[in-house]
C-alpha cells in the first residue's frame, strides 16, 4: 500500500503527546531553594488558591502523580463501610486501572452498561434497591468520567439530575475528569463552565486531570468544602502525596493564571473536528462528530493494519473493526491533513 | 538572641531541596515529539538499559512516582499469602507512610526495636518460630533502610548476613533505598558498591531513591531477574505507574550516565562531615560523626526554639531534645558555615 | 380471599429450616472430654478421611463456619496478585455477599451475564484478552456455582469444558456447592456423581455446602491435593477456622457415613418435583420444571401478596411477578399438597 | 519418670474442652420448624433482648461465629480511614489472629509493650501525638483484653481512665471478651460487674465470648447505641453472619436466662485456684495466684517434657520454661488433684 509522508505526532493517545514546554519552564522557575515538602509550599497554595477561585468555592485540592492515583484518593476520601461505587461499564476505573480501586477500597465496582460511556439517571435509580439490606453491598458513590472514555460528555443538566437522585439517597458523586478541559473547552470553556459542570451541578469530589492535557505528571483531587477531612491521610495512604510537591502544583498554578490549560485542550478538540472535516464524507467510516478530540471509526482490516504500520493508533472494538483516532495539545492542522491523506489513500480513496 | 546572617538553604530535610538543573534540563530534551505511554518509551528503556549495566544484572526495573509507592510495589510484588513484613520499628514503612503497607498489602509489619535504625539477624530470627503455625503470620520479606533513618548504614556484610538468614527460611529482602545514594557515596562509591550493597549481598528487591537526591519525584524499584514476573501489574494497580514515564526515566539516564546521582550524594555527605567538623567540638551537642547527611544533636529548649526559629529544622525525640540537623545535595559550604555560626551563637558560645 | 390451612413448614428457603436431628445427635456425641482445638481433633481427621474416600482423591479439607466465608476461603486461596474472579452476574459471590469476596480478596469481580445462571465457555474465552495486559486485571479464578443460584444445573461435559478452557489459561476454577447436594442428588447421587462433577471435571476448589441441606452452621472447603499449601493460614485469617471445629467436623461424618448428605437433597429436590406435579398444569405460572430443589413462577400481584401473607416466600423479580418457591430437606408431602391448594384458591383456580 | 494417673481432662486451653451439655440442649430445643434466617428469628430477638435487660442499655447486639471473627466485625464496625488499633504486643488480635484485622481492616495494629498484658493510660497518651499528622496513622481504637491473655484483669477504674484518655481524643475502645466470664466471675460477678466493667466505664464496643466459656462456637459484639449503624453490614461483609443464626442465638438465651455463663466461668476460676492452693508451696514453679483461670509456672525442661508427654499442655516462654495451664468449664475437683500429683511426681517432690 502506498501512503503518503507521515504526520510527524501520533493519534494515537493524548498520553502520547510530550508536556507543553510553559509546564517544564514552570517546573524550572519553581526550582530555587528550599521550600517545605509535602504540599506546604508556596506553589502549593497558590495553585490552592487559583482552584477556589476557579470555582468560586473553597474547595479542598489535593495535588497528586497520575489519574488513577487521583481516582483512589477522590473515591477513597468519600466511600464509607461495605459501599459500592456505581460507574459505567467502560470507565476507567472499571476496565483500566487493574482493578487499583478494588484493591485499595476493598469494595465493588458496580458497573452498569453504557453504550454512550454515560450513566442514567434510571440506572443509578435501579441499584438503590439495595440500601438498607445488609446481604448487598450498599451503593456510595456515583462516579462520571467526564469527557467519558468514548468522547462523549455530559450536560449540566445531566449531572444535576444524576446529583439529585444520588444526594436524595444519600450517595456522593465523584467526577472522573482525566479530560475536562476537554470538556469544558467543549461546552463554552471559562470557569463558569467547569463550575456549572461540577460543584454548581452537585458533583462532591472531582479527579482533575492535568497529564493528558499537556502537563508533566500532575493531577488534581477538588473535594467539596468540608467533605471529607480526612481525604489528606487518604492521599498519603494511598501513595499519592508528592514529597517535592511544588513540581506539581507550579504546573497547575502555569495551567490556570491565564488559560493555558483551556488553551491546550480547545487545541486538541479543534484537531479532531479538522480531522472529522477531512474525512467525514467517507461513509464507510461511519465517524461521528466528535465533541472532545477522539473518533471512532469503522475500518477494514487491511486498511486498518497498514494505517497502524504507518502511523500508530489504538483498536478499539476489534470485533468490528473499530479504531480510535485521537488528538493532543500539540497536534497540528499539518499533521492532521497528513494523517487524512494516509487515511484516503489506504481506503483507496 | 542575636544570631547571625541565616544560612539561604536549610538543613531541615533533603525533600525540602529542589532538583539538580540537569534533572529539568534531562525531562525538557525528553520533551519532544510522541513516546509511548506508560513506560514503552525510549527513555525507558535507556534508563532500564543503563540499572543493567550498573549491576551487571537483568534486573527488572520499574520507574515510579514517590517513596511511599515504591515501597508498596516492592513490597506488594513479593508478599504472599498470610505473609509479614519485618522491619525496624523507626523504618519508613512502619511510622511515616500513614499505614500505606498495611492498607495496600493487607499484611502486618512486624517491627523490632532499633536503636540504631538496623535490624540483626538475631532479631530475625527470634521472629521465624511463627513459621508453619497457621495460627501467626508468617514472616515473608524482611525490609532494611539504607541509609537507615537513623542516618546510620549497614556493611556489605551485615547485609549479607540478614540476606543468608532470610533465604534460609525462604524468606526475601527488600532494601528501602530512599537514601541508597547517600549510602553508596559513603562506602566507596560507584557502581560496584551499589552492586556489593544490594543484589551481591543477596537482596531481592530495592526501592532505589531518586527524589532526596535532586531528582523530580523520581524513584525505581529494583527487583532480582525472575522474581516476580507479576510486578508491573501492582505497580498499576498501586497507582505508581506514570503515564508519561519519559519524564521519570530521563532523569535517571540523566542521574546515571556520568554519575550524577553519586555526585550529588557525596555532596550532601561532606556537607553533614563539614557541619560535624565545625561543631563538633562542643560537647553538650553530644553529636556522632555523620554516615550520611544527618546529624541527630541534643540542643536546650531555649537554643532549640530560636535556631528553628532562625532556620527551621525537625524535631527528632523531644522527650529528651533531640532534632536533626540534614544536608543536601545543594548545601554549600556557606550554608554550612553560616548554620554552624548560629548554633554557636544560640549556645551562647 | 380465603386460603385453606397453611403448610407447617414455608416455602421460603432452605436456610430456614432448622437441622436435621442426627447432626444434633452427632454433635452431642462428639461432646465428650477434651480434644485438641483448632482442626487437630479426631472428628476432624475422621471427615476429612471420608471426604478423601468420596473422592478417591487426597483433597485438603478445611472445614468452616458458612458459605460466605468458605467462598473467600476457596478464592484467597488460589486467587494471585492482580487477579479477578470470573462469575456469573447472578452469583451469590456477586449479589448477596455485601462485598466480602472484593473485600478480602481486594480483588475485581468480573460477572458475566447470565439468564440461566451458567457461565459459558465462550464467555470466560472473551475475557482471557485482558491476560498480560498491564492495564487490566487477570483473571485468576473461574468460579461457577452448582447448583445455580437460578436452580439449574452444569452437566459434567459443560463443567469439564469451562475447565479446560481455564486451565489452558493457567486459570483455576472454583465451584460453589452450597447446593451441591441437590444436584449431585438431581444426577444420579453417590460419590461418583460428586469426583465426577468436580475434581474428575478438572475443578480446582470447592465450597462443599452444608448448612442448607440440614446442618448446623457447618460448611468444607475442599482443594485439589497441592494446590494451595498456605490455604489453611488463609482460613485462620479470614475468621474462618472453628476452634472448637469438633462441632463442624463430627457433623460432616454424619453426613458422609451413610448417605444422609444425598438423602436430605434428594428428599428436598422430590418435594419441588411435587409441587411442580400439583402445580404445573396452571400455564399463568409460566413454571418450568425444577431441576433441583426451586420453582420460580410467575403471580399476579394480589396473589402474590395475599400468598406471602399466608406462607412466606421471597420475590425473585418484582419487575415481572417473579418469586421464588423452594423446598428444604424437611418439606413434608403434606406442606407440598397444602401449599399448591393455597396458590390455586388464590389464583381463584 | 514415675507419673500418677493422668486427669481425664487437659490442663491445655479451655478451647480444648467440650460444651457444656444445656447449649445442646438448647440448640435441639430450637431445632423446630423453620425460622427467618440471618437473625430475623425469635431466638436472636430473646438473646438481644437479654443482653440489653442485664446491661440496662440498648445495646446492639451481633451473634457471630468466632473469637477472630467478633474481633474483625468490632473493630471493622468502629475504625475510620488511616486509623490503626492500639493495642497489647502479647493480644490475641496482634500474635494469635494471623493478621486477620490487618487484612481484612486494612489497618495497622499499633502494640505497646505490656508484660502483665494490660495497657496503661500514659501508653495510649504517647501514641496520640500523631493525631493530625498526615504522615502517621491516626490512633482510632484503643483495645483491651479482658481478662488479659495473660491471666490478667482490668479494674474498673482502670478501663475507665483508658476510656477517658480515649474519648477526649476521640477515639473509641474496644474490649476483647473472649473471656470475660472469668472477669466479671472473678470481681464478683452479676449483670452489674458486667455493666460496670464495659458500657460503665465508657467502653464503646465489646467482643463477647462464649466458646471458652463452654459454648459451640458463639460469640457475640456489643456496640454502645447508635455507634455503628453500619455494623450488621460489617459483620455480613466479614463472613460473620450465621444464616441458621437461631443456633447461635439459642446458647445465648440458654446462658443469659439464669447465670449458666457466670457459672461455668466460677468453675474453671475455682478449678485454677485449687490448682494453685495444691502446688503454690513449690516455690521453684514461681507461680502467681490466679486471677481467672490461668497459671504460667516455671518448670525445668525434664519435668516440663515429661508432664506435656503426661497430660499435654502448651509452652508458654521456650527461652525461660514458662509454662501455662489452665483449666476449663468442666474442669473437675479430681482433675486438679491428679494433675498436681503429677506436677509433684515430676518434679521430684
Amino acid at each position: 500500500m502506498d501512503l503518503p509522508a507521515a504526520p510527524e505526532r501520533l493519534f494515537a493517545s493524548d498520553n502520547f503527546s510530550g508536556a507543553h514546554p510553559r509546564y517544564l519552564e514552570a517546573m524550572s522557575r519553581a526550582n530555587v531553594g528550599h521550600q517545605p515538602a509535602y504540599g506546604l509550599d508556596s506553589h502549593t497554595r497558590a495553585a490552592t488558591e487559583l482552584f477556589r477561585q476557579f470555582l468560586d468555592l473553597e474547595v479542598d485540592v489535593l495535588f497528586t502523580f497520575g489519574g488513577t492515583g487521583s481516582n483512589v484518593v477522590a473515591l477513597g476520601s468519600v466511600l464509607g463501610p461495605a459501599q459500592s461505587v456505581v460507574c459505567a461499564a467502560c470507565s476507567h476505573i472499571n476496565v483500566d486501572e487493574t482493578g487499583a480501586p478494588e484493591k485499595f477500597l476493598g469494595a465493588k465496582l458496580q458497573d452498569v452498561d453504557s453504550p454512550d460511556g454515560k450513566i442514567s439517571p434510571h440506572q443509578v435509580e435501579a441499584l438503590l434497591h439495595g440500601l438498607g439490606n445488609i446481604h448487598h453491598v450498599q451503593p456510595g458513590v456515583v462516579s462520571i468520567t467526564q469527557a467519558t472514555e468514548l468522547g462523549t460528555t455530559y450536560s449540566v443538566d445531566e449531572i444535576r439530575a444524576l446529583c439529585e437522585i444520588a444526594h436524595d439517597a444519600k450517595l456522593t458523586v465523584h467526577l472522573d475528569g482525566a479530560r475536562i478541559a476537554n470538556a469544558v473547552a467543549a461546552m463554552g470553556g471559562g470557569p463558569e463552565t467547569l463550575r456549572a459542570l461540577t460543584f454548581g451541578a452537585g458533583v462532591d469530589v472531582v479527579s482533575f486531570g492535568g497529564t493528558k492535557n499537556g502537563m508533566v505528571n500532575a493531577e488534581a483531587v477538588l473535594l467539596r468544602p468540608g467533605l471529607a477531612p480526612h481525604a489528606p491521610l487518604v492521599q498519603k495512604q494511598s501513595t499519592q502525596l508528592p514529597s517535592k510537591m511544588r513540581y506539581v502544583a507550579s504546573q497547575f498554578v502555569e495551567a490556570l493564571s491565564d488559560g493555558l490549560w483551556l488553551e491546550t485542550a480547545t487545541t486538541a478538540n479543534r484537531r479532531a473536528h479538522q480531522l472529522y472535516d477531512e474525512l467525514g464524507d467517507i461513509h464507510s467510516l461511519r465517524i461521528s462528530p466528535p465533541q472532545v478530540n477522539s473518533l471512532y471509526p469503522l475500518l477494514p482490516r487491511g486498511a486498518k493494519e497498514a494505517l497502524q504500520a504507518w502511523s500508530f493508533f489504538w483498536d478499539w472494538d476489534l470485533s468490528c473493526g473499530q479504531v480510535r483516532w485521537m488528538t493532543s495539545w500539540d497536534t497540528t492542522p499539518e499533521d492532521v491533513s497528513r494523517f487524512a491523506a494516509g487515511v484516503r489513500a489506504a481506503l483507496g480513496g
